[in-house]
C-alpha cells in the first residue's frame, strides 16, 4: 500500500500540484502527468527537489503506466476530449476526480457542469464505464495544499457509487496529515460538494481567504 | 434592538420551533405563527414555559403585525400558496428563509428546487418583490436549535441581495450563542448553501449524527 503508484493527471496545474506533493509525502510514488512531457518533468523536478520524496513526470498516457490510482486534476473543460483519449488506458482503474466546472456570473462564481450535466464527477463516470470514479479534494484550496510547510486542514468529502473504491480513497485521504474523510454515499451527492467549491471561492474572493469546510457533529 | 418583533412563520414545524426558541432567548419579542391560530398559541405557550421569554401565537397573517422581521419557516411546497396570500402584509418587511426544498431519489436526498426554479431564496424574493430576502439558518440541524439545554454550533451562511439587509440578519444571528455568521454575498450564492444542507441531511442518515457545517479559513 505504502508504495502505491498513482498518476497526477493534470499534475502541473495548482490543484495537481498540491495534491502530487502531498501524496509523494504521504509516501505515494507519484507519477505527475502533462500532456507537455517537459512540463510534467519539471514539475516532478521540483517536487522532489522541495520533498525528497520519489517523483517522476511524463505525459499523460505515459503517467498511467503501472499506477494503481488515477487522480483526475485537469481543467473542468478539458474532461471531454482527454477522457475520450484515455478511456482505454483508464479502464479497471480507481479514477480520482477533482474537477470542479466554475463560472462566474453576474460578479459570483457559480457551480457550472456542462449543459445536460448536474457534476463533473457524473459525468467523468459516465465518460469512463469501464473506470470506478471517486470524487474527492473538491473543497480543499489547492494553494494551501501546494504551500511547502502549511498544515491542510479540512474535511475531504468522498463521493462515488461503489463503497469499496470509497474506502481506498478515505484511506489515501487520512495519509494526509490534518484532512479528514467523510463518505458522503452514491456519487450525486457530489453535486452539493461542487456546489460547496463555488461557495468557498465566493467567500475567498469576498473575505480575501483561503476556506476549507468542517462538518461538525460527525 | 433587544426589542424588535419577529413573526415565525412555520412556527410550529420543528426548524420554525427551534427558531423561536433561540430567538426569545436572544432577547427577541417572538411571535409564532401557524395556519392554525390554536397550534400556535400551544407552541407559543409551551416554548414560553421553557424559556420564561415573551413568546405569542397567533394565526400566520396576524402574528406578522408589528413584526419588524418575518422568518419564514414554512414547508418547501407550501410557499407559493402562502406568500400569494401574504405578500402584501410582507411588503417593506425583511424577510428570513430558511425554506429548502429536498426530495429523496434513489436512497439519496436532493436539493430540489421546483420546475425553472435554482433555489428557496431566490424563489421566495420573486415572490415577495415588495420584501428584502435574506436565507440563513438553512444548515443549523433543527433537532439541536429545539433541544431545551444543547448548545447551536455552526456557521450560518447569510446569502441576499442587499448588503444591508444581510447585516441585520447576521446581528441576529450572532445573538444566538455558539452561531457565527458568515456573509456569503448576493442571493445566488444560496443555491450551494441549500445543495449543502442536503448533503448533510444525507450525513445524518449515513452516519447517524446531527450535522452542521463549519468554514474553516474565516
Amino acid at each position: 500500500m505504502a508504495n502505491e503508484r498513482v498518476a497526477v493527471l493534470g499534475g502541473t496545474g495548482p490543484l495537481g500540484r498540491g495534491l502530487g506533493r502531498r501524496l509523494a509525502l504521504a509516501g505515494y510514488e507519484v507519477v505527475v502527468g502533462s500532456r507537455d512531457a517537459a512540463r510534467a518533468a519539471a514539475v516532478a523536478d521540483a517536487l522532489r527537489a522541495a520533498t525528497g520524496m520519489t517523483i517522476a513526470g511524463a505525459e499523460n498516457a505515459t503517467a498511467l503506466d503501472g499506477a494503481a490510482i488515477c487522480v483526475l486534476a485537469i481543467p473542468a473543460d478539458g474532461v471531454e476530449t482527454m477522457l475520450a483519449a484515455l478511456r482505454p488506458r483508464l479502464a479497471g482503474t480507481l479514477v480520482v476526480d477533482v474537477v470542479v466546472p466554475l463560472a462566474m456570473r453576474d460578479g459570483v462564481v457559480e457551480h457550472a457542469p456542462p449543459p445536460g450535466e448536474r457534476s463533473a464527477g457524473e459525468m467523468i463516470q459516465r465518460l469512463l464505464p469501464e473506470s470506478t470514479v471517486v470524487s474527492a479534494f473538491k473543497t480543499v484550496p489547492a494553494a494551501v495544499l501546494d504551500g511547502p510547510g502549511a498544515t491542510v486542514e479540512g474535511d475531504v468529502l468522498i463521493s462515488g457509487d461503489d463503497a469499496g473504491a470509497r474506502a481506498r480513497v478515505a484511506t489515501l485521504v487520512e495519509r494526509i496529515p490534518a484532512l479528514r474523510a467523510i463518505d458522503a454515499g452514491a456519487l450525486r451527492t457530489v453535486r452539493a460538494v461542487e456546489g460547496i467549491t463555488a461557495l468557498l471561492v465566493n467567500l475567498n474572493r469576498r473575505h480575501h481567504a483561503r476556506t476549507a469546510v468542517r462538518i461538525l457533529g460527525l
